[in-house]
């Protein structure tokens, strides 16, 4: 029997959290998911994430197969092992040392790091950024997500704290982000942006039929899409305007960084071309003539929840 | 006798070129500037900074000191070793293949990156930036450049163009640039950009004495000081809409690469805290809580024109 062989990958969520067994060639062995329940000491999230992996233990006949463990979780730093003022997850979980909680449950070697730049990782080692020495990888989920790699490395910058790209500033007296500013590119690019433009457009055209039958709230991306593969007009206007605010932040991203590509994941990437051609076209017309063009835009090639938990598995592998 | 003890360090400039003898612990040994003539070919130039070269190793009473060179020079290319789409440089500059001409001059090893990368280098083994793992160098001459560190590394991004802090669009309906787009950070913060804010200021207010007597173009920065250290309060008010802008642009690079302090140098950072102080509050103010105050505003602590000399020189040690 051989022990040690796998690395747990972790991905914390606001609502899930993800993980899973993940052997050297980043293939998932096993994986479950579980409610974060972040209003409870995470403790308990831990009690019951290794409850999961004695069961496996024994359904493998196998024991202590975990050699260590990566974790992406929000605002986790990797220099230190915290994690800070996390949003969407519970009091107990602010100024929280993560990496001593857990060796707690197991001794192994522990890293964390967000759960964005865990899912860069993932992108990087086996998905769509594969063998890319800079690119810039894109949750749009609730909110907007990034992880950055610079030179084959996260760029965590000299805090750890680097790459919040949903709050750069696109439109200075633009929404108000619940970070205290107004125009963060996250207010306009993700699933909370998507029901603030549709909110915005019914204002504006209350008498639209189609914008009277949708939802303000979590509005459904599958029924924007299909309304926009069918040509009506009013989806194709949100999502070009959508595209439109994230082409003009990847141009500002650009200038700095120039990735080989942008690689998007996440609720409203499922939207795909019908949202990133136009944000491409925007990225473009932002650009200098001797930039233009050069930069990829790419959709995860991983499967749904996969990145973060591959992503994470392989932080222990990075430390110098 | 010893040969090849020195590394040549060219920094490159629209107007002048100063290029140096730089010895193993960063110590210049010999020095000049010259006029670039960017009209001609640039064989001319290399002719002139050879000659020189020569004039130096009869003095010297030495043979064949240089070890290996190293050039910062506007849209050098470290990667590739070509100039691309200088500005201020002359047609023969577009698309030469610089490393290649100056090995015709001296067959050692050359690199080249562009000017601002090579202050960079400068400062960050030598300079404001020394051991630091992440800082933002930024040149406030007639427009704005900068070079980047990270991970102890120049940010060349996947085709080494990264890092046009210049060209952040900072106000989206802005002044118009010269790239094309509107609100660049340069128009406002930069030789060019104080002068746009002088004309606006005297339309704004055309009874003002003391900007009656202020030329629009090539505003003389040291009368300004003075002024301002006299409690002249036009002055103050266009330091601190320069300063304000100033940190509205380093909030955004902080949110994207968090690095551990800016480092000012060029024509304009010689107001020093006259513009910088205001540019502090003003990221501050523009930062998440747990992010204020984090980060240090530091002026370069080399001598006018040495940075890039110094950086350029470092270039071949970097080789991996």
């Amino acid at each position: 029997m051989i022990d040690n062989i796998y690395s747990l990958g972790i991905d914390i969520g606001g609502t899930n959290t993800v993980f899973g067994l993940v052997d050297v060639n980043g293939h998932i062995i096993k994986k479950d998911s579980i409610l974060t329940n972040s209003s409870l000491h995470p403790n308990f999230l831990f009690e019951n994430i290794f409850s999961t992996i004695g069961n496996w233990e024994r359904e493998l006949d196998m024991s202590d197969i975990i050699r260590d463990i990566g974790v992406g979780v929000p605002n986790g730093n990797y220099f230190t092992g915290m994690v800070v003022s996390p949003p969407n997850l519970g009091k107990d979980w602010d100024e929280l040392n993560l990496c001593s909680l857990i060796k707690t449950f197991k001794n192994v070697p522990v890293s964390i790091t967000n759960d964005a730049n865990a899912a860069a990782l993932g992108e990087k080692y086996y998905g769509a950024a594969k063998s890319m020495t800079d690119a810039v990888v894109i949750t749009l989920g609730t909110g907007l997500g990034s992880g950055i790699i610079v030179n084959n490395r996260i760029l965590y910058g000299h805090d750890g704290f680097a790459g919040e790209l949903g709050h750069l500033v696109i439109e200075p007296e633009g929404r108000k982000c619940g970070c205290g500013r107004r125009g963060c590119l996250e207010m306009y690019v993700s699933a909370k942006g998507l029901d603030y433009t549709v909110k915005e457009y019914k204002q504006r055209y209350p008498e639209n039929n189609f914008l009277k039958n949708i939802k303000v709230k979590k509005v459904d991306g599958k029924l924007l899409d299909k309304a926009f593969d069918d040509g009506e007009k009013i989806i194709i206007d949100i999502y070009k305007y959508t595209g439109y605010m994230l082409g003009r932040g990847l141009a500002q991203i650009a200038k700095i960084l120039s990735p080989e590509a942008f690689v998007f994941y996440g609720g409203l990437s499922n939207a795909k071309h019908r949202i990133l051609d136009f944000a491409k076209d925007s990225m473009n017309a932002n650009r200098s003539n001797y930039q233009k063009h050069k930069i990829k835009l790419l959709l995860s090639e991983l499967s749904d929840g996969e990145a973060g938990i591959i992503g994470a598995s392989y932080l222990n592998r990075l430390k110098d």
